[in-house]
């Protein structure tokens, strides 16, 4: 069977618990590896380079992006934030299922350029669940609130072109079902041509 | 989320234990039904009316044609095969899964028909595998054999239009596979359009 990794792109609403079924994933499973991004803004307190992200000039985005060394990168407020291709593809190679978090616009331009690509989107079971959860982090003013929400609503709006839906409500159940969607994954008839054409070639010879 | 049931078409080459994971995983859970064939042919020995088929005759198999009320059907050796629409759309909408046991045109036809139809195909590990499946049951004549591996041979070469391979290797294994497959595919978006126009309309609201 398959045992190629799949590329997974992990979307969802801001504080729909994405973060948290994440690390539960990984945390749970060793067949995951979450893939790094690479941006040209400065690191934060406690952030460090390899591990929230590849922190790096200007200059040598710019060569990667010349290079075609990225799956997939967009500019946002004169910073550069982008996915290196090479991390990824070491570890498809080596069979993990490597997820990347970007949101629904580098979604959608992983699947053109890697049509196998895993796309599945994490919601909570409904808008009132959101805004207690956005509430219940208590860092935030409702201004940012309202602003998230709204920003939710234009993001819904790109829905059904993932392909599943995780609904957040009960986190274990949450993690536990995107381990079975992305193992399930692995049966594919297209994942599995190799399969296919080798028990083809049996079934002629006997 | 969506708790419609999904259509699924199973087929597989004879000797994969296609029969046997079908027992085994309506055994285990009970979300599940079999759907039952209409037939114009002879009930055998021990054959119920209702249970292994509906046994009709040419002339109320030619009524049902003519009223659309089979999703597929097929004529064989002079006698009519088909499947009855109105028993599967009763289990559908009570939220019951309903497996078609049937071969590839006809699981083609029904996916034409039903888009959203779900086909398993189920295979051994390799061939050596069938062929001794099949001479283990013990029942089949060495001719026999040959003419079922030959036309497994056949079978294969419409296995990527499924949108699955369930490995049958291990049987347990299998039917845990073909179970987590079908219950991670009621989380597809396609299938779960009521539920993004709902947090659609919400998300508008607050």
């Amino acid at each position: 069977m398959n045992r190629k990794g799949i590329l997974i792109v992990v979307s969802g609403f801001s504080g729909a618990g994405k973060g948290t079924v994440m690390k539960g994933l990984l945390g749970k499973y060793d067949n995951y590896a979450l893939s790094i991004s690479a941006t040209t803004r400065a690191p934060r307190e406690g952030e460090q380079h390899g591990r929230e992200y590849f922190f790096l000039s200007r200059e040598e985005f710019e060569k990667m992006i010349a290079k075609d060394e990225l799956i997939e990168y967009a500019k946002y407020v004169e910073n550069y934030y982008g996915t290196p291709k090479a991390y990824v593809e070491e570890q498809l190679n080596a069979g993990k299922d490597v997820i990347l978090e970007i949101e629904i616009q580098g979604a959608l331009k992983v699947k053109e350029k890697f049509p196998e690509t895993l796309l599945l989107f994490v919601t909570p079971p409904d808008a009132k669940t959101l805004r207690e959860r956005l509430i219940g982090r208590g860092t935030e003013t409702p201004e940012v609130i309202d602003m998230r929400m709204k920003r939710a609503a234009e993001e819904a709006e790109g829905m059904e072109q993932y392909d599943y839906l995780m609904i957040n409500d009960d986190l274990d159940t949450c993690i536990e079902e995107m381990h079975r969607i992305i193992q399930g994954e692995h049966r594919k008839s297209f994942r599995n041509v190799p399969f296919i054409e080798r028990i083809r070639e049996e079934l002629k010879e006997v």
